[in-house]
C-alpha cells in the first residue's frame, strides 16, 4: 500500500513552507505518496478552498489523506481537526474548508493528542507542526479517535445555491481559472431537471446574452463567447481562445441567470 | 519498475488541475514517479510546448512517459493521441506539440479505446479524461496499439529554422527563460559547420553587436551584453548578471544574425 | 532505505530547468523522494538562499540531501561543492549558499571527479550537469570522498546580527513571506536573554510601534499591526488579516528595534 496525501494552502510557492511540510510527513510515512493540489488560493480565502477540495477529492484513490491549510485563525479558537468522509480522509482547519464533505455520514474529531503533534508547537504554523504529522499518521494507518475526541458541530460555510423561479434559474459565478474560464453554481442536472431542452437555452451574464449550449469549446464560432457544460458538470462561460474574465469584466459572484431558449 | 511520467500544460498553477491528473494516474498506476515540466506553458501556446518537449524529454530514463496537454481544440475535431519515439512515450493531442519527436522512426497512435478512458467523458478536459489514463496504463506496460489505430500524418508544426547566405547565419529568438536568456535556433554544430573560427563571431540582435562567444557567464564584463553556448547546445544572448529580454527589448521571433568576426 | 533529496533554485516555474534536474536524478536513483523548497529565490540572491536552507533543512529525514542551485558564478571560478553537516548533505556552488549549515564540524568537498558528471558538460547549466547527479549519488550511498577533495575555506556569507547595547536590541527585517509577514533577525532566544519580561515588548519599525507580542494572530487587534514569536522561533511583525509588508511600506533591510515596555 502507498498512500497519498494532498495539500492545499494560501502559502504560495515562494517560501518554503509547504516543502517543509513535506519534509515533516516523509520523517513519519517515509513511503506515502505526496501531490500538490494548490498552494495559490487567495491569501484566507475559505470558500475557494472549499471549492477545491469539492471538485478534486473524488479523482484520488480511496484512503487519500487531504491536507488544506486555508488557516486565518491559526493558534486561535478555531479547532484543528480530521475528519473521514466518503471513504477520504481530510485533516486541517475547522473553519468551512471541509464544508462540501461535511453531512451525515462524515465523523469528524477534533486533533488534540499532542504526542503525534511536532514538539515546541507554534501558533503561527499548525500546518507544519499539527496537520502534517497527522496526516501522515493517518497514512500510516492510525484511526481519527487517536488524535482526539468527536465533535458534532464542525464549522460549514453556506456555499451559495442557484435559486429556480418557475422560468429562470439564477445563479452567480462561483470560480474564474487560469484560463479564464468562469465556472457557475448551475449544474447540469439543475439543467436537465427543470428545463424540457437542455440543450437550447439563453444565458445571461452582465449585459451579454449568450445561447448555447455547445458541446466543445471549438464548436463556438471564432472570438465568441460561449457557454458550455465544462468538466465539473457545471455551466461554465467561456470566450473561445479567448479569457471570459477579461473580456467581460466580471468575477467571482458576479450574477448569471439561465431560462430555456425560443 | 518504477515508470515515470512527466506532466506539461499551460493550465498555470492556480487551479487543482494538474493535481486531478495526478490522482487519475495514481489511480491507475500506484508506483509511477510523476515529475512536472513545467504548468507555465502560455495558454494555448503549441510552439512553445514542442519546444520544451524538446529541450527535456532526452533527460529523463528510458520508458518515460511524457504528457503534454496544451490542447486549444481539445473536444473538437483533433486527434488524441499517444506514439513511442527515441524509446519514450508521448501522449497529448495530435496538434504538433510534438513536433520534435515525429519523424520516420516514431509510431504514433489515435487514442480511441474508450475503455481505458474515464466514464462519463468531459469535452473540455481530456487531460484528466484521457491523456492520464492512457500514460497510467502505458507505464504499467501496455502497449499503444491497445488504445487504437496507427495514424501515418501526425500534424507537425514548421520550427523555425535558421539560413545561411554563404556568410552570414539568419535566425531568430525562439525561447525566452526566466532570466530573460534568449536562447537562439542557432546550435553549436552549425556554428562550428559554417565557420572557420567559431569561437570569435560577431552577433547582430537588434541594433546591438555582441563579440564571443565567452566560455562562461563570469568571462564577461559586468553589466555587458554576452553570448554563449547553452546548456541546449545552442546559441544564447545574455546580460551578466541582468535580464537580456529587457536590456534589450526583444522577444520571440526577433532576428538574429552572425557572421565571423575580423 | 528511501532517500530524499530537495531542490532549491531560483530557476522559477516557467521553464523547464527543474523538471530537467529531476529527469538527471530520476535516471540515477529511480526510488529517491524528490521535494521542492521553493524555486522562486530572487535570481543571483545568495542570502535569501541561505535562509531559505536554515529554515527547511532540519525538518527532512537525517541523511536528506539538499540541493542548492543560485550560481550566478556557474562555469567560472566558483567551486562546485558537497558537504556533510549535522547529519544531512547539501550540494551547490561553493558561493555562501550553505553559510548557516558550515560550521566547525562540517566537512566540504570541492565536486571535481568528472566520472560522476553527466558528459558535455555545460559552462550554463551546473545544476543539471553536476549537482544533480553528484545529490543522486549521495542518495545512493556514495561518499563525499567519491567526488573531490577536501576543502577547508568554504565561502560563507556575513549573515547580519542583531545587536543589544544595555537597553534596545538593534536588528532588521530579513525574509518577506507570501502573506506580507515580515521575519526579523531578532529570536525568541535573545529576547529571553536580555529582558526580564519579553512577553511585554515595544517593537520600533518605521515610524511605527507596536506592544507585544501577542500569542497567536487572532489576539492581535482587527486590522492592527502585531508583533509574535513566528514559526522559526523569530519576532515576526504582522498585520491581522492583511500584508504588513504593504501596509508598513518595509522590506529586507529596514531596521527593527526592541525595547522592555513599561
Amino acid at each position: 500500500m502507498r498512500p497519498v496525501i494532498t495539500l492545499t494552502t494560501d502559502f504560495g510557492l515562494d517560501d518554503p513552507y509547504v516543502g517543509i511540510m513535506k519534509g515533516v510527513i516523509l520523517n513519519i510515512a517515509p513511503d506515502v505518496r505526496l501531490v500538490d493540489l494548490t498552494h495559490q488560493i487567495q491569501p484566507q480565502n475559505i470558500l475557494q478552498a472549499a471549492l477545491v477540495v469539492k471538485a478534486a477529492y473524488p479523482y484520488f484513490p480511496k484512503g487519500t489523506v487531504h491536507v488544506v491549510v486555508v488557516d486565518p485563525g491559526v493558534g486561535g479558537v478555531r479547532r484543528p481537526m480530521g475528519l473521514k468522509s466518503y471513504d477520504y480522509w481530510f485533516v486541517g482547519p475547522d473553519n468551512g474548508v471541509f464544508t462540501s464533505v461535511i453531512d451525515s455520514q462524515a465523523s469528524c474529531y477534533e486533533l488534540t493528542t499532542e504526542k503525534y503533534f511536532l514538539k515546541n508547537l507554534s501558533t503561527t504554523f499548525h500546518g507544519r507542526d499539527i496537520f502534517s504529522p497527522v496526516a501522515a499518521w493517518l497514512a500510516r494507518g492510525k484511526t481519527l479517535r487517536t488524535f482526539g475526541r468527536k465533535i458534532a458541530d464542525p464549522v460549514t460555510l453556506d456555499l451559495p445555491l442557484p435559486k429556480f423561479d418557475g422560468t429562470k434559474i439564477s445563479g452567480e459565478i462561483i470560480y474564474v481559472d487560469h484560463f479564464g474560464n468562469l465556472t457557475t453554481n448551475i449544474d447540469a442536472g439543475l439543467l436537465e431537471g427543470v428545463f424540457e431542452h437542455p440543450e437550447k437555452l439563453e444565458v445571461q451574464v452582465g449585459r451579454l446574452t449568450v445561447q448555447g449550449p455547445v458541446s466543445s469549446y471549438s464548436e463556438e464560432k471564432e472570438d465568441a463567447v460561449g457557454i458550455i457544460i465544462n468538466s465539473w458538470n457545471a455551466l461554465e462561460i467561456f470566450h473561445r481562445e479567448g479569457n471570459a474574465a477579461q473580456k467581460l469584466k466580471v468575477k467571482i459572484g458576479t450574477p448569471v441567470s439561465v431560462t430555456q431558449a425560443d
